[in-house]
């Protein structure tokens, strides 16, 4: 799985029946270090995440394997919402430390 | 998912059998802003895109998960067509604006 | 699928049981403009492509939905020979035109 | 499959109800001298391994056939723990160098 | 498929139970004029390959197509030895010419 964060939404009126009802979210690819690597993915939300959150999503044949992606048409399903991630003992980002409260 | 737009077509009159009566695309793949990236992708058309339409095309084994395309030997099939797409809540592309009418 | 340019042929006679009677070709890919990238397959042959043809090949699991590739440990097959194709309207490439009659 | 060392793990609350129980690691693929390529993966452990841990991962369909990860959504998949690689009949890297007993 | 030479091996005591008793080799990927291309692969060996063989190897969900890996993580599979290949008609690269007898 790979790093991203969700920036934005696609709108789509045509699309494969299969695919309706389904949120595709743009996506901005994250290194390690919670950088921007410049690449995008537009990806199904199988865990309710909103404009912002970091999240981790699957690629491939495993991006079906939700159910709300069963037998879909996705290549990338958004599977989890990250709320921390640490290299070699020390917290890299957290949403608590993005986020003021 | 990646971004891209319709430039062309594919003709082929030998091919499997399997592949006949599908229409193939040339994709020309966007990035995020709604550039071209340089790269292609040739991929069947399970939504009736037409010619200039930016599109949504799914990769590997989800090319094959719609009703034109199962048991199909595509490795890419374009599964939405594009109305627009907004990143940090500003529209990046949209048809309409494209298009005049 | 990629576009791409038969070349040459693997020879093996130490092969997994399920590749007998296949033949492995040499792809050189091409771009959208008919060049070459520098990119490379072996490729199964499901339409009987001969050297020098312009071809489509599918790669990961759609390479073995053909009658000759199910179940075989192929992860690219030649499942069109290409006519020509067209971008924006103008033939970029044409078999009619590359080969003097 | 690639080499890859475990530096840190991804911490996670919301995730799609099938990935619940499964440790999420950060991974550092390695080359075939050991160094460090600058890409990632963040995967599912089914063998136990452990921070700095030097270990192989299978990508694609392939992480799902684990017992632990069979119709999960993960895309990669720790599947052994390395106690070291030769090339060319020298040792490149042994866990047995690396860790002073 | 992709040209490669075998040049290694990787040892490993704690693996997934499916991956027990098969051999893993460190693979070099080879360009279509037999030059290393600086890529590798960590692959299972299906069809006997020794230390120096010039091989083919299959990816993704293809390495499973084979007796010996059907159902387990593997993501490369050696499926067959190459004993020569040519471009253009003539011959790039052959074990005979190479191996002196």
């Amino acid at each position: 799985m790979q790093l991203a964060r969700v920036v934005g939404t696609v709108v789509s009126t045509v699309k494969e029946p299969r695919m309706r009802e389904l949120k595709l979210q743009v996506l901005r690819l994250l290194d390690e270090n919670g950088r921007a690597t410049g690449a995008y993915q537009v990806a199904v939300d199988a865990v309710g995440a909103g404009q912002g959150d970091v999240v981790l999503f699957a690629g491939g044949s495993s991006a079906r394997q939700t159910g709300l992606t069963d037998g879909k048409p996705t290549d990338a399903t958004i599977m989890a919402i990250v709320d921390s991630w640490d290299v070699h003992g020390k917290v890299v980002w957290s949403a608590a430390a993005e986020t003021p409260s």
